[in-house]
């Protein structure tokens, strides 16, 4: 599955205010760059549910700052 | 647009590797982790083509690393 953590709005993102001069400086016609992070977890999972779940606790846990951080959970299922 | 930049299979993510550890040792049944990171660009383009030439561009010139890194482009339209 994939876990997309992205910054909630108002947070500073100094990784995509930086990639936004850079593009800037190149010449392009950037309004903004907003960064995410994408983790692909491979998982054993009973169901659908279960992955999501997992998912969840995952962020709460480990991958996502609940104060700065959203995240989206997108789950592929493999036979 | 949407620029995933992700590394090529057999070069080494430290981050996707620490991540699976971490989840292990919180007792999740994942296998392998792999981290890539999402650049949402904005930017002013004519065509949906101008957009993925200028999104191929920025690539070579900026946001990946070609020895490294493969990248995949979502234009999405906005009026």
């Amino acid at each position: 599955m994939r876990i997309a953590v992205a910054l909630k709005p108002g947070h500073s993102d100094p990784e995509g205010e930086t990639a936004t001069r850079l593009l800037k400086e190149l010449g392009y016609k950037v309004e903004t760059v907003n960064v995410s992070k994408v983790y692909n977890v491979f998982l054993e999972a009973r169901s659908r549910k279960e992955a999501v779940m997992k998912a969840e606790e995952m962020c709460k846990r480990l991958l996502a700052n609940p104060t700065k951080d959203k995240y989206t959970i997108v789950v592929e299922e493999q036979k």
